[in-house]
């Protein structure tokens, strides 16, 4: 991918020399997805008070530290590609989606939060939620194969746990039911797609294959293989497909 | 128009001399609309990745070469002072309300998306996605006299369509339906009024001077002078002027 | 409360060197709380038109002169971390928590507009809107004890009045109904819960103690101590609690 | 001229992919070489207290109401290309040369200083004395095609007046005597070539063609085409050259 | 002198709506010299690794804890209105000059040195070094109503003394004799004046009244009133006046 | 030496906690003296043209390819702790010293000079002399050892050579005499110390254990182990010591 990644760059710096240094320095500079990611992630979450360089070393001690993330960022690039008509370059999520970089952003804060770097981890949670506006808390596990798209206004929860190739909208809510510590937000399965701004609320399950609808609201548990909708959310029918999150079809009357 | 908004900025000026190097800058010191608003705009995109004096030169660069565009933002501005009662000055959209800027940049986006300058279009997304949460694609096509108001949240697709005098709310989706490419997304008629977090999936038609409540979602066709609201939305009923987007009341309940 | 945020930030400090300036230029330089807050609120809000000098010397000229708000920074600080599970730190909210620091910004704003300095109102609800992502305008009237939750997508305006020990979480939007100027937007008695995503349209009233359910759209007055849900909004029951919004619970169907 | 730099940008960015964007926004974006080197001195005297393009302006208008001063930048810069062993590109000095840059700083803030904006015109000799390390007074007469060698340390007072064709190199000091207002500063003949360090001190005139020794201080009148040095500078010899400016030798006991 | 350095702000700032801002927060915003000082010691010192604001707060510690500073700072302004012809104005020294600007910064940095706050002080000094081009010492003791003219070069060493009224121009040296520590450098009387370039070398003594020609090099014992010169320096006369430092001429030929 | 420098880091950092994380930044988060030189150098070029990373990056290259420089970093560094009485910390040349820092960035602009990367090296060298105030051409060749101190003003011509355990003070200039292109500039001897604002022109030669008084002119070759000073140097005498470098005596008057 790394590969095919250099030669948009290649072709997009040709295109447009006025982001020729741009693509140079954000891609064609780098030996690899990890150590370019590590670069791209720190040049968005800097700031006065942590400079670029100290924000990429950390990226890239858990981009190497932890083999399997470097697999996962590719993974997740590729579930863009392959989900979004909008996509047609695997250098776009890298360069230009919050959601993907957010997603990134808070893999590295949740290597941090499993050493107890709470302190970091907390202050990168915070340059997610002011440059991506998506409020990704650092102890939420997510799965592989995770697509955020747009990514404005989603917030997701320290117990939250997300399977894999799973895709939300802008605007979804993993959110908790009030003041109990402990295991308190919601458990998304494989493959299940949540519509824009759908709000899942309380230690609920969402079984996989699911798809909830956009603009609902979810109270309680979901069977695998099912579509909710409303406000409260209902059983509206069975998604057409075994995984609506490959989809992307957030509608509920249609198929797939 | 021009010449309201330099006695605007004069009079504001004299108020807050903290600020009057900004209104300076940002409005008495242009000849026009057009150069004032290439140089907010490149003021508010600019990053470490490209100069602001770039994309100065490319907005006035769309804005000269498309001479109706001239005439759009001032039309734009005007909608925003007619229709929002906390607007009392031309100046305001222009200097404070992301939502009038992000459409403004999404014209220039859209003016390098039709000469397939792709890369610096996609680039100047994702400043509009980053700096005023906002998700245009530079190929939705926007009608004038166009007002997102508050803006956060807002995502128009690729093939949505919005015709005159539309106004929306923050939170509004033209979003598409899935994986299929082509024409996907919302047709926005004239006059339409879609309130905040109201959610468009799919290429469908809202009929001219219809009304989508807020927090709907519209999965079908609504036909014209019809108001709709519901997850997903119904036909509630009719608005009470010809085109609600003008009246700017979200409501569905009452008058008018 | 002062001396044990400075005790959170000597032992954060300790923790993670990266970060230890940091702890001191935002919190162990400062002799007070109120001194803090107008030193992060004017990094926040800082641009190139307005320097972070001038915004610290309005939040201190606004802080030291209205007594109250001193108080009201503390008590709105307490709220976080009373209601938020994953608020274990006083320091948070003035540290990471967007919609506590938009809320200072918004009283520090409210303050210029009580003192018809408009322009810098305008400019910092501008500040506010691109930087916390929340539109909070000049001259609503918050109460002691709120607590904006992610904060993102948030809209209040003008004339809306919040009452005391008030919670909302992202998405939610005070917001009026149309043309017409003066008193239009909604009244929020004390101890209201307001779920995520949940719309308030008109000047209508919530009563004391009530609950909005999340994802909900609320066109008329809601008397107290009730819960609505559903779009639009209806009675469903009553909150388990005195104060839903002190028990964050924006579930409708449990307790409390 | 300006066809030639252009080019020799094209070669370098190519290289160079690291720099291309810096060659393109500063050289290939575009149209003349005026257009050029106002958006190159915005760059490098931007502060935050005036933005770029405030600069950028002031620069251009300064460049377009005098026509002469059009031609008198690409004379200056075929006098680094023509004198300057180092220098084999035009781009050298409009990029890279802090002498250069001064110098036509200096031209721009003159041009302020003849319609009495004496505010403006101290404040871009302050960030040229900041910037380029030489404290070129507004009020100073340069004739044209006047180089200034690496430039640190340069200091030209008010009334001081530069034919036309002079050299000096780093740490010439063209000052006053006393605390007497009005004319009071050094008057260089044409062609003069002035050593690293040369210091000229008074209302002295140093005749066209001649040459004064680095490390030298000049107190009194130099006839046209003598050379002098010593501390204080006595005569020493004749230029081997009419226009010692031209050759840069600034050695006074050799040819030429 | 602060309510005169007002009045030329107010008078500026109408002329020139460009830098009504600066003029603004740089002077008018101040309630005293002292507290305008600060605020613009911290624009120019500021760095990623140290924010304004703190910087802000050292100078104000220092210039409020040690009362005499608050004089010293408006003695040396006067010293330029009084001593250079090309200053007519109290604001210049305060916002333009860089030797003013050093010389204050220095004294913030000797405070810390003598609370033994060494890497504070040493960091102030790279960075007086770095932005105002000269590099004094935080140990070296300097005297009231001094003046460093253009200060480009200037180097004070640790363990030098300036007296009272003393003026020097840029390139001056107050340099040392080599390895050994201790006392090492020069000790300069008052109302002496040192031209341009000047190098004084190891702990020798200028008599009070002296002068040092431009571009001479002093390695031992100056008498009072004498005036020296030449590389090395030697008695060339007798000073016109009293106090050379107040007329300013560099020159030892001539008067005064 | 880099564990020295750590401890001294530590220390500081305890001392002053206001510069704690900019002592972890640039000390403290590094493995090695190559890997904190590379950080702090990218932090001091870097523009808006050019960002930090991409510098770190060219800098990390020539230190870890060329293995000699990774000495030559720490020989430097000790140079400037030996020589010099104000340094008794190796962290402070590291941090703090124009020189030490101009110095290595001109090994890393020769390093890339060397493989025909000119424009890049120009543009480090236009940073240089912008930012150190010292114009360092990338073609020259710096010996080991090398130490300058101050650095304001210092220029060394393409075809310069510096031995090893030379000293030079600021204002020194290794200048070329004119137009010819070709072998040009000085060649100075191992152990030979440069006065203050010494200039040495031309192709001559300064033998090994020589040393030029503060403010000479140097016009001819210097045998070995002599003392030479004056408008144009003269011999004055023998240094004291086998190299004059390391006893940093300036003078020409004195022992050693």
């Amino acid at each position: 991918m790394w590969q095919v990644i250099c030669d948009e760059a290649k072709n997009a710096s040709a295109a447009e020399p006025a982001l020729a240094s741009f693509f140079y320095a954000a891609i064609l500079n780098h030996p690899s997805m990890a150590h370019a990611l590590a670069f791209n992630l720190a040049q968005r979450l800097q700031s006065a008070s942590l400079p670029a360089g100290l924000i990429k070393d950390v990226c890239q001690q858990a981009l190497y530290e932890d083999a399997s993330l470097q697999a996962v960022i590719e993974i997740d690039c590729a579930a863009y590609y392959d989900r979004d008509p909008a996509c047609d370059r695997y250098l776009m999520p890298l360069l230009y989606f919050k959601g993907y970089q957010a997603i990134q952003a808070q893999r590295v804060a949740h290597w941090l939060w499993q050493r107890d770097r709470t302190s970091l981890a907390f202050y990168i949670q915070n340059r997610i939620a002011s440059v991506f506006d998506a409020d990704l808390h650092p102890g939420a596990r997510l799965g592989r194969g995770f697509m955020i798209d747009h990514a404005t206004g989603v917030v997701i929860g320290e117990t939250a746990v997300v399977g894999d190739n799973v895709s939300m909208l802008h605007g979804v809510t993993l959110g908790g039911s009030g003041l109990q510590s402990g295991d308190r937000h919601p458990k998304v399965g494989n493959g299940v797609l949540l519509g824009a701004g759908a709000k899942l609320l309380g230690n609920i399950r969402i079984g996989e294959g699911s798809k909830v609808g956009s603009g609902s609201v979810v109270l309680c548990d979901v069977p695998p293989h099912t579509t909710v909708a409303g406000v409260p959310a209902k059983v509206v029918g069975t998604p057409a497909v075994e995984q609506p999150a490959l989809a992307m079809n957030q509608r509920w009357d249609a198929l797939p």
